[in-house]
């Protein structure tokens, strides 16, 4: 994508889901590798001075929301998304600006996704995300993700 | 906790932990039986207007933290609480103001909590909490916290 698709996603996630302008939530890559958000800390820190785990998983969870929600954007309807399940692992505070990628699932795993929701209107994809902080991983998440086809 | 001490709690929060200003979190109930935070709709909504799962998790991870936060309070000394993994599950979308309900855990659980803080420093609880909405469980939270003894 470019610098200006990175902003209109920007602007997309901060519109439609107003807590991710408070987060300051930034769009750094959407390619084929994965989807990566940036946060800064100050908007979203603690009582210790690091990162709330809350903006930890909010962030997590949009990196993988927003890989689904652009790669879907392919397919020839219209679906929604929403987040079924998930985890959270917090390994080491976040004591800086953080970040969340999310790689891109491999082919046969988001094939059957979305032959699932072509044939039977629902599909369902476990995707994960790891939240780093100066570069080293500190927290990760998994997310079991169902999308559905809008009828129509 | 009278009117007053609920409002001070929310202050607490508001103040260390500025997302929730943005989320416009309020505090119910603090009491022996457990920890009620509300949350309206209107700041944490997504893109299909129901609330965004990043909020739930967030008001859920709260309650829990609240209930650790202000009852460790009671002892003699100072001490950091942190959520060391947790875990929702998401059934039905929140399409108005939610609630998030962490239950006190049995005495049994928390006394082993507090002996192992007191005894070694660092104490280990998992507690659940019910995100709500129309007073009916729309997910479930579980989280596995970790407190750690101040020194000094």
């Amino acid at each position: 994508m470019t610098a200006n698709d990175l902003r209109a996603v920007e602007r997309y996630l901060h519109e439609h889901i107003p807590l991710t302008a408070h987060m300051q939530v930034g769009v750094d890559r959407v390619d084929d590798d994965g989807v990566r958000l940036l946060a800064p800390l100050s908007p979203n820190i603690n009582h210790r001075q690091t990162a709330f785990g809350g903006s930890a998983a909010s962030l997590a969870t949009l990196a993988c929301w927003t890989l689904i929600h652009f790669r879907l954007q392919r397919l020839s309807f219209a679906s929604g998304i929403v987040v079924r399940r998930s985890t959270m692992e917090y390994d080491t505070p976040i004591d800086s600006d953080f970040a969340a990628f999310c790689p891109s699932p491999d082919t046969d795993t988001w094939s059957r996704f979305t032959d699932a929701l072509t044939q039977h209107d629902k599909g369902r994809i476990t995707l994960t995300a790891e939240v780093l902080c100066h570069d080293i991983s500190t927290a990760r998440f998994q997310g079991e993700f169902v999308a559905l086809r809008h009828s129509g």
